[in-house]
Formats: C-alpha cells, structure tokens, sequence
C-alpha cells in the first residue's frame, strides 16, 4: 500500500474522505488501503491500535490519520482509549519529529484573534519531538500514601541521541526556509532542558554553523508566539513544550481546520500525517467539518513520504485558490460542507 | 519589617524604587526593609539566597521582589544562579498558590497584539502551583550513557494535599469573582494529570458544588487562551504548566510591563509578590522600566497580606487614572521615565 488512511473517530472518516477524493484526482495511481484506529477500533476490536493495523502502517510509505477520541471513551481504561492508540502508534512507526506548520493563509489574514499586521504572511514550523520525554519516560504511576491521599509520578526523559536526531530534522529544515532555528526548553529549572541546550549547541557547531540558532525559554515562547510570531523560522523543542507550544500557534492562523501536520522517522520509514484537530464530538456527523487540514496533511505526505513534490506544490496551490474563491467551511465563518469544500479543491486542481 | 524588599537584579532596583515612593505616601506608617537578592546577592555574599535573607522574608508581613537573573550568570553552577534563589525562596516560604492576572487596562485596550474585541474588559486569573512538580521532584540528574552521549531525568511529582490546597485557593477566589474554575492538565498523557484531575473534581464535589468546574487538557488552554481568552475566570494548573500558560495569558494584555503577581501559602504566613517581567539586561540602568507591575505587585500585597483592601483600591483606581491621563513608558509606546511614572500614580493618589 502507498496510502493507509486511519479515518478513526469524530470527524476524522469525514475529513479523510475528501482526501480519498483529491488523491483519486491527483495521482489516480496511489494505492489506498483503510484500517480502524482509535475508538472505532476499541469498538470493533477491543482495543485502539490493533497489531494488525501497526504492521500495516510501517509497511505503507506513508499513513494519514483523521482523528481520535471523543467523551464516549472518557471511562475506558487509560491503556485502551484512543489516545493510547495514538502513542502507540507514534512509537512503533518511531516517527521521532513532528512538524507542525503555523501558517497564515493570506485570504484567512482577518479570520484570527491577531491583528491583521502581526499575522500577516506567518510561516513558521514547529519541530516536536514525538516519541520521548514525559509521555513515554518511566516510571509513572499513582501510588496511595499510608496516611491516606495518593502521589502521582510521572518521568521526563530525554538522551543525546533521541535530542540530537530531532534537532537535526529541525536544521536541515531550516536550510530551505529561513535558515533560523529556535530552540525552546527551561533549561533554568530542568535538568532535560540542560541537556537538549548542550546538545543542540553542539549539534549546530559541529554541523550546522551555517544556520542561526537562538536559545529560548518554553515560557518565553509562549509570550513570543503571541507577541512577535513573524520572529520564528524553525522552533525545535519537546515532546510536551511542542503539544503546547503548536496548540498556541495554530490558533493564531484563525482556524484549528487549517493545519496538517507530518511526523517523520528515519529516511526511508513511512511518515504519519494528521490535521492538528481533534476528533470534534459537537459537530461530528454532520458533514460540516473543514476537510483542509486533513487534504493539508495529504500535501505533506506528498512531499516527505510519496515523493512527489511536484503534486504537493500543486496541491497546495489549488488551496490557495480555494480559499481565495471564497470557500469556506463554518468554522471560517462560512456555510459549505465537508464535501462542497472537497469541490471546491477539485475544482482548482 | 512589614514589607522586605528584594530589588534582585537588572530592573528590578528600578521598579521596586517606585514601589517605596507610592508605599510611603500611602501608608507612611508601613515598616520596609531591604536585603540582597539573585545575582546581587551571589555577587555580594557568593550565594543567590542567603539564611539570613530568607529567615527576614518568613519573619516579614510580606516580600516584594523586583526581579532576578541575566546574562552574567549564564555559566555560575546552576543552584548559586539567581534563579535557583528565586525557587528557594518559593519553597522556603511555602508560597504554594501563585496568582497570576490577566487583565486588560481599559486604555490599553489597543495595546494588544489581539483584536481589541477579544481581550477588552479581559480579567481572568491563573493560580499556578509553585512549590510542587517537576521544578522540584526529584530524581533528578544528567548522566553518562555507557555507549557515550547523555541521559537526562526530571520527575514531576504530585500529591493529594499539594493539589487540594492550591484548588482550595482557586475555588475561594471564584466565589469572589465569577464562580468559575477552568482546571488544565494532561490527564490523557500524565499520571500526574489524572489524579490532578481527580483530586480537584473530588474537592469540587465535597467543598464547592456551587462554583462551575470545567475540565480542559493543557494544550487546548493554550489555543483558548489566544482565542477566547473572556471565557475563563480562574484557571487552575500545575507549575509546569502554569508558568508557560500564564505567559502566554501575560502578553494579552499588551505589555509585561503591567502584570503583578502574588504568591501566597498557609494563612498567616508571608506572601511574596512579584512582577511577571524578568530583569530585562536591555534596558536595566536606563531608567526607562515599567514600573506599574511593581506598584500593582504591592497592591497586590496590600490585599493579600498587608490587611488593606481599602488602600489596594485606592492604588488600582490611580495606576487606571494615570494610563488614562495618557502616562506611557516606552514599552507601552511612550516616553516616560520610570520616576515619571511613578510621578503619575502619586499625582493621581
Ligand atoms: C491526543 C493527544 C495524546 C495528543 C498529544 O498530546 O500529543 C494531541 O494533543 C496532539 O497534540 O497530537
Ligand atoms: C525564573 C524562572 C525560574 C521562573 C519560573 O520558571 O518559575 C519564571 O519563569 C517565572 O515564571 O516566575
């Protein structure tokens, strides 16, 4: 299979659907295979991310997943929700950096909480590092306490290796953009700060003394995603800071529903591909949900998995028409469906 | 000693001279003493705390702290660096409960890197855990890997009573406000997250049924806070957490400059109060700091530990006269001093 699609929960089998379409248009040669993740797979299968499932997204050259969970499985053993299966499935396909574009569509300049003039033609890219630190570092546990009362514990790990691979991603990156890279952490209170400091430093004298560098506070970043976005090329952080630090910055393109995301291995790995949506329960199933994150996470495919540039430029300009012909999903403010903006790209192709 | 000062370091001396202008008109009779702090302390006494600094913050009604760190101790062994003062500090006091504002000034209103809409009349409050977590769990180490490289380990640690209290203080607050309590966490990912979540959903449930709880994951915070930041009142989170999310809730309001915190333990002991900027090394020495965050820190003391509503009424009702009366300094785009500004909340006492 060239393309296993994951449509998982909410309005993930209805955003992955308009990709089905633009993909048929595209490049009606990809061959396209579909298997149940997530909750529809806890439903069918009794658990998230069956072994099945994992073994067919490592041998796909690359996996698109709509989206995972909903308030249904608010009670499901934590092992077994959706989000589980997500984890699970970043570890075992070990697509280490997720890039997580924050872009402002210039037709969508007006659409955000930020003024006009400090979002204005943002492009900036997130590279989080995806299967290390607090979500995967052991131990972790809930514990009781003798005189009543519980202790959580829960571990941030992070070795020169796991930290030097990400921020090479992050480099090389940046060589074809902007040629900066941020490098957020608190290294002033974390002793995993410390080191990804030391690491990435050494990294960029070795290697990379072509690209800037810049050291920033996670703390820091927030304000200044807020502030001053337009600063950023490649910002290079943690698993946990790059959850928070991304959320931050999707918003301030307008909407949730424009932004794709790529989460890369090591060459020659397939990549796993996700809007930065979740699974939306309150308009799930009504067929109103913005398809271009998803079609967004396609185009990046396209370029890191499928290797055809050349169609992800294409189709990111077709988008772009889209956009600039007036289309747009409620979310923008608009009144298509899900399918009616899949027209609307199609039509641009 | 009422009121110990700490000026700390870099812009800290500056605005903390504005405080002891607006405190000796107000309240002439309030006792201040003074001592070494951070960097000037390390500098002074080899140490960024000394025993005998901290044994006068515990004996003190409150502390007020200008600012700590800069460039200069980048490479002092990091618990002699001015920060590690500042945790010492935290944890020596018991300061527990960190309140946070974000509010926006009604003549600042256009200040904001967001649309005027969205933050005018915003007055929301992060209380932040500050003497728990992974500032302060432990083990905590870098160390050599066999094979060469390093590994680095930070442990977030919480437990019921650490979580009860600071939700206590969070649910008391929103009976004086808007009866809200909006609780962040990674519940889906952290051990810690989920009996951060039980823990305050069971507090909720004995203590304070009458205030409205809502739950949300600490990434979504993030985005809400840059996209419809009205909808909170009190935001209750973790220290991790806290420090980066207030931060970004901080540049709301238009400039750091502005924002005054307090930090507060058991009943009966000392708060410490503190601006959010930090030393600010560019501007340190030109006289040109804000000292607003100072003087509403000391507001914020008079409320909290100095028995003075009253008088903290009267302080906000001048720093919104001044900015009305059009008093900037240039972090707010305009040309005051920061003895100017002083000048004009005395004027408007
Ligand atoms: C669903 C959740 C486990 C996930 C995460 O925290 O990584 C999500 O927030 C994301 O950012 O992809
Ligand atoms: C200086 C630093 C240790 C501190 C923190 O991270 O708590 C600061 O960022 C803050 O928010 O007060």
């Amino acid at each position: 299979t060239d393309l296993l699609l994951l449509p998982g929960d909410g309005i993930g089998p209805e955003v992955t659907a308009q990709v089905r379409r633009v993909a048929a248009k595209l490049i009606p040669e990809l061959t396209i295979d579909e298997r149940p993740f997530g909750g529809t797979s806890f439903d069918q299968l009794g658990t998230p991310l069956s072994d099945e499932t994992l073994a067919t997204a490592k041998a796909a050259k690359a996996v698109l997943m709509g989206a995972v969970g909903g308030p249904q499985y608010a009670n499901v053993p934590r092992d077994k929700r959706p989000e589980a299966g997500l984890l699970g499935l970043r570890a075992g396909m070990g697509v280490f950096a997720n890039l997580r574009p924050a872009l402002c569509f210039q037709p969508l300049a007006d659409a955000s909480t930020l003024k006009r003039e400090v979002v204005e033609g943002l492009d900036f890219m997130i590279v989080r590092e995806l299967t290390g630190g607090i979500y995967f570092g052991s131990p972790r546990f809930i514990e009781e306490l003798p005189g009543g009362g519980k202790r959580a514990v829960d571990t941030q790990v992070y070795t020169t290796p796991e930290i030097e691979r990400v921020a090479r991603v992050a480099f090389e990156l940046a060589r074809g953009r902007r040629n900066k890279v941020t490098s957020a952490e608190k290294s002033n209170v974390m002793d995993s700060g410390l080191l990804w400091r030391e690491v990435v430093t050494d990294l960029h004298r070795r290697e990379y003394a072509d690209v800037a560098l810049e050291h920033i506070l996670a703390d820091n970043a927030a304000m200044q995603i807020v502030k001053n976005p337009k600063q950023f090329d490649v910002m290079v952080t943690d698993n946990l800071f790059g959850d928070i630090l991304s959320d931050a910055a999707a918003q301030l393109t307008g909407s949730l529903g424009m932004l794709p995301s790529a989460a890369l291995g090591l060459p020659g790995t397939p990549g796993l591909y996700e809007p930065i949506h979740g699974s939306a329960p309150d308009i799930a199933g009504k067929g109103i949900a913005n398809p271009l994150a998803a079609i967004l996470s396609f185009e990046m495919a396209l370029r890191w998995s499928l290797g055809r540039p050349d169609l992800a430029a294409r189709l990111y300009a077709a988008v772009e028409r889209a956009l600039e012909s007036g289309a747009r999903t409620p979310d923008l403010g608009g009144a298509l469906t899900s399918e009616q903006m899949g027209d609307a790209v199609l039509a641009a192709l």
